[in-house]
């Protein structure tokens, strides 16, 4: 199965790419590893904001992660061409814009990982980090920033 | 001397790989890098909490350091099944659950670097980031995260 | 043009190879990729310290994280002998020191991002991760901390 077959499954339409807010580019390959820019939670609705434990809640974290690992995976596929040159998602870097007595980031960044590893499917499991951040650009309530292992027969560009 | 032997000479004896608790694993191999998962500490009397600067000092946190390196060197038994395939340390990122005004990461972060180029000797010595963030999952003193390069030796699994 | 004729243009002269103050080293080497340890801002006045948002607005803040890659460009031309062996500039993370409602961290992390393209051209465009944190090591204003892939013609060392 591959992982547009899982997103059909799963009801979601992926996003166009990211694009960039500043003096950066979206992702960067070195040898077969691509490295990602930190991606914010988007939906129809705009860009999600505010801190966990203070404007939203765990559960409206597992929502914005979600939501970022979905605006992840548009920037994947339009980097990439197709999803199925992801080998392997290599780690998780999540940063939540959060109150100092938040405790559940675990649980936020798996709405990310979840997700993750719904589409990718044992190629989505990944080492992870999760951190509270006192602020994020523009208020999001995260970021994710992942690091990917490339299929081996990608053509070098 | 082998890590082995230098942690019998400390005394220390490592626990057992450190257990996932949410949609991650503990570390992930790509060419001949591994990402660790990030590691909190954790003691014989349960993992240590607190911010530094308010609930713990320097002193404590580099005690705290210590111990989630150790926890770390734990998971690289278990996954490598020797610490020799450790080929180097490459770089080490520790998060400091700290109050707004603390200003001693680099003595903290310290606890853990110590004890990784004690044990681990020159191929310990790591590139490094320390800061203190807001908050941490379920109020952990501090997470280390590290990136591994493996001995050339290590058959491709 | 090379960096360094790019330099001289800007009128900028590096600053020595920044020095370790703890257990660390500026940056290790694995295959083509280098990891270099985060940098903070200093000036001919000293460290750039306080929190953006607070203490520091994000034009000091632009300013700062500028100052923090040229530390950082100093780095590496001590460690490789040369900024031409940088074939790219893969990521660069920016942890910026800032109070809990400062949202402007794009800018900030533009200070950097704009130097190292203008110094190292195409090669210098990088993904990026900009957040913002509690606290920072003697409350400096910010670290940038990047991953290098260095030109294959660099002999093995």
């Amino acid at each position: 199965v591959t992982a547009a077959d899982r997103l059909t499954e799963l009801g979601i339409q992926l996003p166009d790419p990211f694009p960039a807010f500043g003096n950066y580019v979206m992702s960067v390959r070195t040898g077969d590893t691509l490295h990602v820019t930190g991606h914010v939670p988007v939906t129809a609705g705009g860009a999600v904001t505010g801190k966990l434990g203070a404007d939203l809640t765990a559960e409206d974290g597992y929502a914005a992660a979600r939501a970022a690992a979905i605006c992840l995976l548009g920037t994947l596929q339009g980097e990439l061409g197709s999803l199925e040159r992801v080998g392997r998602l290599v780690y998780l870097h999540a940063t939540i814009n959060a109150a100092p007595d938040f405790t559940e980031h675990t649980a936020v960044a798996d709405g990310a990982s979840d997700l993750l590893v719904d589409v990718l499917g044992e190629r989505g499991r990944h080492a992870r980090l999760a951190v509270g951040v006192s602020s994020l650009p523009g208020d999001v309530a995260l970021e994710i920033q992942v690091v990917v292992e490339l299929t081996p027969d990608l053509p070098r560009t």
